[in-house]
């Protein structure tokens, strides 16, 4: 039948190829041989007790990421847009009200999932590169009464680390969960889950932990899990009930994990094999030497005559650093020009940040001051090829 | 801080550690090393040109793997279950009927998905092993009335493969869409989604196709694109929405794709080189040396004086055989003895047909007469330590 069949497939009779990139945008970040080489390892059943112990690994290694001791911690079997949603899908009912502070993509893309799924969405609103003062954030919570208080830790469409000091407490004293996405920041920028009372944390594997995208860790607190788990509603997506997924990672008491999903085996061992390397680096050394790296870059980029995008240097993302883009040069041609020449990836703004800035990112593995250097020479190079005529 | 932190990590300082295992149960299957080494690679970036040309190439090897000539056909970031919320998500409607055959684990999942997004759920029903004739399911579609039938072609809980000749045409008699779970079947057991007249069909990763679990392909018919992208409403899911899926895979005919999540760029490295061994070796031959080794299973299970669960043959799924519980034996205890002194995974039922059945899949790469005879020598001597006394 085949043989007689309508469907071509000699493209696929030629050899997988893949270029070598320097990944130096905002993620994903180029992967080291050590994680490559778990996630290349002969994979076991996602059942198995000794993918457990692994699962029950990326557990802890998540809890000292995070810095929490929440037992309700897993890893999502998809990237941050899986656990953006399943956060929403949980803790918000239908009807409920959320309040989501929008100062990039993200909180955009947080409230599109919250309206989809039928909460009254309220919005704090601030142009890329702008952050919300915790009064701001008060006022905004005593007006609209939310049950859920989203906020970019790491808002990398704009280079903008976002203060989270003494905003759980905010949310905590008008009822409210405090949802924070460290996609961008998680190991590059000081976040203390417990100790900033933050309810929903979760990341990425793709940025500073290097490893391949395709799971996120995610962890609820107790005042988040009491909230999810009593609600009258079930989840509208089954495949991120937390009260399976809770199961599956055998976070619910219960003596038997059951069947919900396949996870990904070999995106876990990967995800594993990346927060070891974090546990072994430990993340006050992560976070100096990240902070280390981003100003040896920001002071190239200065000395190159650039302006960084976000002005406050304590404002500034350690991991993705904004460049405005400079006067009499089109950021596409720049871009395309360093791919070309150099193979090395930078990238321009993304949703309300597109035309504004450029961006660089050197996370985790990639995070070092050659690499800052190599980054620098080649925007340097780029300057020089690419200016335009004033015509 | 961290250093006062108190979460301990000693875990993540030991090497991950997985035994080999001889995955003959219903997947994921064994890994190929060819596969783990495209899935091992360096990775570029999600939205590089060159990532691109590989969804692409995946897009095709898709379509011959389904017979399709389907535009839209792409592969899920995620396992099986999301593209099954993905099928639901985008076909239906809140207040719409749906109606699921539900003869095994799989309708089950898709009702209680439909049910969650508001849909109204008929359900025509059997116990494992048990099939839906054409008449039983045009008198349903009748009386019903639904906008979607979902059918499992390889229901992996009871072994059966079911009949899907003339189904397409029945439904679409009643103005309505035929969804097929693959899942377990394809690649093993013929399917020709054009010629069936099916509207979606999707798959996983991980069972005849060898790759790692977390991709997941699908493909929908101008039919079904014709009733998705005409919907009143959003679909609940951001993550699952076809418009921004059917984008990012260059489906839509515009001229640029735009992020909407970081796709699992390892996961499609594996999922290219699976489909591509699949093209290299032909359909007809993966179908015949399925049913080649199958039948050389059952009646090495047959001679040990086991009875095979689906007694007629042509319903026999090729790629996982269901064996009725030998009287004497508790089912646990024979896995158990397997796993442990065999290094050999098979299964027990899933979900309604727990207790019923020991579950042996050959899948792909694991297919051939040399495995089948080690499991069948590991049953055997399984089988003789493992009687109970009749007490």
């Amino acid at each position: 039948m085949c043989s007689r069949g309508q469907i071509p497939v000699s493209c696929m009779l030629r050899p997988l190829e893949a270029p070598f990139r320097y990944l130096f945008g905002p993620g994903p970040s180029n992967v080291p041989p050590r994680i490559l080489a778990a996630g290349g390892r002969p994979i076991i059943g996602h059942m198995h007790s000794e993918m457990f112990g692994i699962m029950n690994d990326i557990k802890k290694g998540i809890q000292y990421a995070f810095q929490t001791s929440n037992n309700m911690t897993l890893a999502m079997s998809g990237s941050g847009h899986t656990a953006m949603e399943c956060a929403v899908f949980n803790i918000v009912e239908p009807g409920e009200s959320v309040l989501v502070a929008i100062n990039g993509i993200w909180g955009e893309r947080v409230a599109e999932i919250a309206e989809r799924m039928g909460a009254k969405v309220h919005t704090l609103f601030k142009t890329p590169g702008g952050h919300f003062t915790n009064a701001e954030i008060e006022q905004a919570l005593a007006k609209h009464k939310p049950v859920l208080f989203f906020l970019a830790h790491g808002e990398s469409s704009s280079g903008l680390v976002h203060p989270v000091d003494g905003v759980g407490d905010i949310c905590h004293k008008y009822n409210c969960l405090l949802l924070v996405d460290s996609v961008a920041s998680l190991g590059a920028a000081p976040l203390l889950m417990d100790q900033q009372n933050i309810d929903i944390l979760y990341t990425g594997s793709q940025k500073a932990l290097n490893a391949p995208p395709g799971t996120a860790p995610i962890s609820f607190s107790e005042r988040a899990c009491h909230k999810m788990f009593n609600r009258k509603t079930k989840p509208v997506s089954y495949l991120l009930d937390m009260t399976h997924l809770s199961n599956y990672w055998g976070n619910d008491g219960k003596p038997e994990r059951k069947y919900h999903h396949t996870g990904p085996v070999s995106g876990f061992f990967a995800l594993r094999e990346s927060l070891a390397i974090l546990a072994e680096m430990g993340l006050e050394n992560s976070w100096s030497h990240h902070t280390e790296v981003a100003e040896y870059l920001w002071k190239g980029l200065e000395d190159l005559g650039l302006k960084l995008f976000i002005k406050d240097k304590d404002l500034r993302l350690p991991s993705v650093t904004t460049i405005a883009i400079p006067e009499g040069y089109d950021w596409k041609e720049l871009l395309a020009y360093i791919m070309k020449h150099h193979q090395i990836e930078f990238t321009g703004g993304l949703g309300p940040s597109v035309g504004m800035v450029l961006r660089i990112g050197l996370m985790g593995y990639n995070c070092n001051k050659a690499n800052a250097a190599m980054a620098l020479a080649a925007l340097e190079d780029a300057l020089k090829q690419c200016r335009k005529s004033k015509a």
